[in-house]
C-alpha cells in the first residue's frame, strides 16, 4: 500500500472506517513533524503491532507558550511523508489548525497532579495543550494503539493518565529514547543548535549516564546522584556556553512522585524504579532528557 | 427486547460492540436517575432516532459542590429501570463511582467562556464535573446520538461545544422542557419541595411565561422583560416563603452572549433568538428554568 496524505477530518474518518470494516487494527503515531529516527522508531513499533499505521503531523499551537517557538518550529511535510512511507506507514494526517480547533473552540483537557512540577512548572499550559490535542486525536481516530516516545517522559505519563481517566478505548505504548552515537537524545529542536552548542548539550546525556553508573554501583542517595549529573553537565560548559538547568530531579518512574527517599535522602525502597529527568536551556533552545535508574 | 442493566464498563462495551457489528445505531440518554417524565421524553426521542437506546444512570459526584446535595440526591434504580423499560429502552448503564473515576484519576474537561456566568458563576466547578463525566460517556459508548434536556440550557450548550471541540463522533439533541400542568418544570429536585414551597416555586414558570407574553406583544427592552418576570416571581411569595433569585438573565440563545441589546437596552436585532434563564433558591432547594423568546 502506498502512503496516503489526508488533511481533512472527514476523509480520515472515512479511510479508518473502511479499514475497521475490513477488521484491521489501527496504530497511531502522533507527532509535530520534523521527523527524526526517534519518530521512525515509533512508526516501526506501530507497524509491528497494528495492521494500519497512521502518523499525525500537526504542530499544535495550544502547547506552545506565548514566548515559545511555535512560529519557527521546523515544518517539513514532504520530507516527513517520504520518511514514514519508507517505514511502511499507511496514512499521514496533516490537518490545518482550524480542523483541530473549530471556530469558537473553548474546550480544554487537563491532568492535575502529574502536570505539576518538571516541564509543567516551566511551561505553564503546555500539558493542557498537549492533552487537549491528544484527546481530539483519540476521539477522531478512535480505538487503537497509540505510540509516544519516552523522551517526553512526563508527557507520556500525563497522556496515559488522561486516556485511562477519560475511558478512551486506546492503548498507549511508550517507546525508548533514540540517541545519536555520542549520546544526544534525538529531538526536532536539535536543529537549532550550533556545532559548538551541540558539544555542550552532550552534558545532558553524559550527566544522566554518569548518574546511572553511580546508581548501578550502589549509590542510592538522591542528592548525590543529582550532584553527579550536575557536575558532568557543568564540565561540558565551554567558551562561555553553558547549559542552564531548569530542573534535574529524580522521581518515581510510575507516578512521578517526589517523595522517594527517607529522611537521610536514600531512595526507599532501594529497588524502587525511579527516573532522573532533566531540562535545560542552551541559548534560546530548550532541551530535555531522562534516564531510568533501575 | 427486554431491558438489560449493566454496571461494568467492559460489559457495556461488549454489548454495544455486538449491536454495532449488527449495524444498529446507538441512542444515549445520560441521566442522574430519579427519572421523571422529562427524562422519559428523552428516551422516547432516542427510541425514534436510534435502533438501540442506552440510558445511563449515574449520580456524578464531581458536578456537586461541597455543600450541595450529592449525598441526599434521590436514587431509585429499580423504579427507574422499570420506567425506561416501559418506554422501550434496551440498556441501562448504572456504574459505580470507581467505574467512572478510576483510582488515582485526575483528569478534567472544561469549556471556558460558555461556562462563565449563570449556573457556572453560582456552582463553581459544576460544569467541569458535568463535562468530565459526559466526555467519559462519549469515549466509553462512542459514536451515537445523545439526548439532553433543554431545562439545563447552559449545560446543553456547554456539552454541544465540548463535543464539537473534542471532535467526538456524536450528535447532540436537545429536547424541550416538560412541565406539569400548572407550569412547574419537571426536576428530580422537585421532591424536596413541600406543598407550600411548590406553590411559591410556580413563580418561576409563571414569570417566564409572563415575559414571553410581553415579548410576543412586542416588548424588546431587556430590563423591562426581566422586570416582568421578577414581578411575577415576587408575587408568588407567601407566608414568608419566597424564591431567592440567583440570576434572571436574557442571553443569546445560541452562544449565551450577554451583549444582545443596544445602548438603550433594546434587543438587537429585534428578531434575535434569545433565552430568558432563571435560577432560584427555595429554602435549601435550588431550581432552574428557562424559556425561549422568539
Amino acid at each position: 500500500m502506498t502512503l496516503r496524505i489526508i488533511h481533512e477530518r472527514a476523509h480520515l474518518r472515512e479511510a479508518l472506517d473502511a479499514h475497521r470494516l475490513d477488521g484491521r487494527t489501527i496504530g497511531v503515531v502522533p507527532t509535530m513533524g520534523a521527523l527524526h529516527e526517534g519518530h521512525l522508531s515509533l512508526v516501526r513499533a506501530a507497524k509491528r503491532e497494528a495492521d494500519v499505521v497512521v502518523v499525525t503531523i500537526f504542530v499544535n499551537p495550544t502547547q506552545f507558550g506565548p514566548n515559545e517557538d511555535f512560529e519557527k518550529y521546523p515544518r517539513a511535510l514532504a520530507q516527513d511523508a517520504a520518511l514514514v512511507a519508507a517505514q511502511g506507514a499507511d496514512l499521514v494526517f496533516s490537518p490545518a489548525v482550524e480542523e483541530m480547533y473549530p471556530k469558537g473552540e473553548q474546550t480544554r483537557v487537563r491532568v492535575t497532579e502529574l502536570s505539576l512540577g518538571l516541564c509543567g512548572a516551566h511551561r505553564p499550559g503546555h500539558f493542557e495543550g498537549v492533552l487537549t490535542v491528544v484527546a481530539k486525536f483519540f476521539s477522531l481516530i478512535g480505538a487503537g494503539v497509540y505510540f509516544f516516545g519516552e523522551k517526553d517522559y512526563q508527557q507520556l505519563r500525563v497522556i496515559e493518565r488522561m486516556a485511562r481517566d477519560l475511558l478512551f478505548p486506546v492503548r498507549i505504548v511508550g517507546c525508548p529514547i533514540v540517541r545519536q552515537e555520542d549520546g544526544l537524545a534525538l529531538s526536532s529542536r536539535n536543529v537549532y543548535l550550533s556545532q559548538h552548542e551541540r558539544q555542550v548539550a552532550l552534558g545532558l546525556s553524559a550527566g544522566l549516564f554518569g548518574a546511572r553508573s553511580a546508581y548501578a554501583l550502589g549509590e542510592r542517595h538522591v542528592g548525590e546522584l543529582v550532584r553527579v549529573a550536575q557536575r558532568i553537565i557543568n564540565e561540558h560548559a565551554r567558551d562561555g556556553i553553558a547549559l542552564q538547568v531548569e530542573y534535574l530531579e529524580i522521581r518515581d518512574a510510575d507516578d512521578l512522585a517526589e517523595a522517594i527517599a527517607d529522611a537521610t535522602g536514600l531512595i526507599t525502597p532501594r529497588e524502587r524504579k525511579v527516573v532522573l529527568l532533566v531540562a535545560a536551556r542552551l541559548g534560546s533552545t530548550r532541551l530535555i532528557d531522562n534516564i531510568l535508574l533501575e
